[in-house]
């Protein structure tokens, strides 16, 4: 079975807003197995959304639109799918009924608009709204349907677990197709360039393409995200989720030990785990607490620790030092400029202290537009404070970095200068996301025992 | 015209990223008042790209193809095409000179896969490469045109903008159609529901429905954009710029005056401006200084008003205080329970005192899952802590809001509690930024000496 998924609205088609139900319905179905060759959106305009639904029943078994169904004029999926189906509208005085209650359990009468939303092709079959008023549709036409559903992403989305995918996977049954599962692993990185991992992982790709068997495939994908580093994406096919595991387990292990050989520990998770999580669970393990000190990031790295539920264990607070006074009163810096490796020290040395954590992250630096103290946009340093037993033994290997140096006793602190691309918004991004990954690197280095991180 | 959008990708059938190409197209092709009837997404097959290729030239005039023009073997946008117009891939030598050239600057050899991108369609015209390695093209079929840009975002806008819109628009030209813009303006509100929002504008929406002329036309639509708020598009259709200019002026007006009545300050901004930009603004004309202090949110509002360019003219700083022992000792809280207004009231008093800032605003409350201090998760306490002259004289009106008291000298303060829905994330980023809309509305408030603001 393939599905074509044609999602409806003018508003997709100036850009207003993005189509997220074409994203997800993809993302289900590669989930479930079951190909989508093509993607289609198109406004509310009856001529041409009948034009859509005809090609996309030309080169596809199925089609599922999105959109459309709702109460007002502007809503004519319905009338388009009958067009195609060549057969009348008929009301359905029962859902009539359903959405009158709908409004009735709100306490208000139903717009006379949303009787159309009982408005059904003669010869479908109607999918029972449980969270709104617009009930779905599916539609058969000879051996092929088209399976209709509102455009609301949750109402969209509970439609189709319930009664779509069902349905599809009846037919996929019928039609002796394949039976197999399409399952995917992601292993999340920060610290190397997508060409980098892309030349490092070429000679596994090329052994994958020769190691196609008949009912599975092993494939890896690279997908760059911005601010949230770049992704190796696993993709396997195969007869059984059973199966499907294990052959993901397996290339997790081979692409783990390639990456790790190649550039150390950048795969900081896998799947959703976020940075601010890795950092979590480390600090977690090690019994832990934080505390930041922030200029120009201004909170973004709190926010994002906070992110992580729980964090009220292993996370103190923090102090946002935007203005340079700020530095000097609450977090004790010595006055002077501020945009320097030891002023970064010091934020992470005054984090511990006045927030009372046994690991104190600094970070300063320059965002932009506009250099500051002399120092050129882009330009951070980010400090660390730690316990000296939990800090890396030995000194640090890559010269952008200061020695640690111990500056209390039985604390020991570090400090690395970076250099980040872009505009104002994205050095911030880019600033909190590397201090976090700076923070875990270490502390993974210190339970290795090895020389320090290294980081670009 | 009637332009089609074809993103080429497997990648985007899969829903591993999303189609921001197409949806940044079709903007620019609307600002541009360039019809977009269609977007189509395909995989990376060269039968199936062709399929969508002649489907999108039998039903539009222009078709602009997005991705596969990498050097991969995956990259076969330029097979389709040529396959499409029917002739022969031909090699360009001073493309391929000017690839190699690209990578000798960054001292590399070009791979020799490079080379591909060199490869235009007999016919096509080469649009050059300003900030990758991929070149567009240009490729004329009879009357229609297919336009083949990178499918990287920034090499992408930069071609559309620089070689595709005129190239579209000298065919407008030429076919004598319509020469008129489509233009529209966005109006961005806090505090009140779609629904009740396209209520009070229903009537304003049919006066339009009736007052569309031969040339021009206004229209309005409500986009529900989650934690950025609700916002009211005025689009209109008009003869050149002016004309569009007029009418937005006039319609913005009416709809002010319409929400105003019926909301009260519910209006923060216009198109891209976010709630932190209108405080910074109210704040500054002011000559007013903020510092925050946050338990719940964790930095978030600190982060929000960091990423307006000059905050630090007007922004000192925040204590994250989400440990309790934080609050009692960089904030001077009394020790005891810290989710309450006076707890609220407290954190704003120590961000004025402690951050040195004439505007103290102090968050608390419960992101959840779980209660605190016996406090349901969603209740969240905004206190703001104002030099007398500033803040509203006289009470405030809405019965959760506790009545302004002195604390200090010459200083007042206000407190107001929210019931806030969502899970943990939804509620911290609501709480942010309901809590810059209290503000904004306070320090508005105080401008027109009349009463209190009211907050849901």
């Amino acid at each position: 079975v393939r599905v074509e998924i044609l999602a409806v609205g003018t508003e997709l088609l100036l850009g207003q807003i993005a189509d997220t139900n074409g994203r997800w319905l993809g993302e289900h179905l590669a989930a479930a197995g079951i190909d989508s060759h093509f993607h289609q959106s198109v406004g509310d305009n009856r001529g041409r959304i009948v034009t859509a639904l005809r090609v996309a029943l030309a080169r596809s078994d199925a089609v599922i639109t999105s959109g459309g169904l709702g109460p007002t004029q502007d809503d004519i999926t319905r009338e388009a799918i009958a067009e195609v189906m060549n057969v009348p509208l008929v009301r359905d005085p029962e859902l009539v009924a359903r959405v009158e209650e709908f409004f009735a359990a709100r306490g208000r009468a139903m717009p006379p608009s949303n009787a159309r939303q009982a408005d059904v092709p003669q010869g479908a079959t109607v999918i029972d709204q449980t969270r709104g008023t617009a009930p779905g549709l599916i539609c058969p036409l000879g051996h092929k349907v088209v399976y209709a559903l509102p455009g609301v992403p949750h109402e969209m989305e509970e439609m189709f677990d319930r009664a779509v995918l069902p349905d599809l996977d009846r037919r996929r049954r019928d039609s002796g197709g394949m039976r197999g599962v399409i399952r995917s692993r992601v292993l999340r990185t920060w610290g190397t360039s997508e060409s980098a991992l892309a030349e490092a992982l070429q000679p596994r790709i090329d052994a994958l393409d020769l190691a196609v068997g008949p009912s599975t495939a092993v494939t890896l994908a690279f997908l760059a995200s911005g601010i949230e580093g770049l992704k190796v994406r696993l993709t396997v096919r195969a007869p059984d989720d059973a199966v499907a595991a294990e052959l993901l387990d397996a290339e997790e292990k081979e692409v783990r030990a390639v990456l790790a050989a190649t550039f150390g520990d950048v795969v900081f998770g896998t799947d959703e785990t976020s940075m601010e999580q890795a950092v979590a669970e480390l600090l977690q393990e090690r019994r832990l607490t934080l505390g930041v000190a922030e200029s120009l990031t201004g909170g973004l790295i709190a926010s994002r620790l906070v992110d992580v539920p729980g964090a009220s264990v292993w996370f103190r607070g923090g102090v946002v030092a935007y203005d340079s006074a700020v530095k000097y009163s609450i977090l004790g810096l010595p006055e002077g400029p501020v945009v320097t490796e030891d002023a970064a020290v010091a934020m992470a040395e005054g984090a511990n202290r006045v927030l009372g954590a046994s690991v104190g992250l600094g970070i300063t630096g320059v965002a932009g537009p506009d250099p500051q103290e002399g120092v050129e946009p882009g330009t951070v340093f980010v400090g660390l404070s730690l316990p000296r037993d939990v800090a890396a033994p030995g000194g640090t290997a890559d010269p952008g970095a200061s020695d640690p140096s111990t500056r209390a006793s039985g604390r020991t602190s570090l400090v690395r200068r970076l250099r980040l691309p872009g505009d104002r918004q994205r050095v911030r991004q880019y600033a909190a996301i590397s201090a976090l990954d700076l923070l875990r690197r270490t502390l993974l280095t210190a339970e290795k025992g090895i020389e320090g991180p290294t980081l670009g």
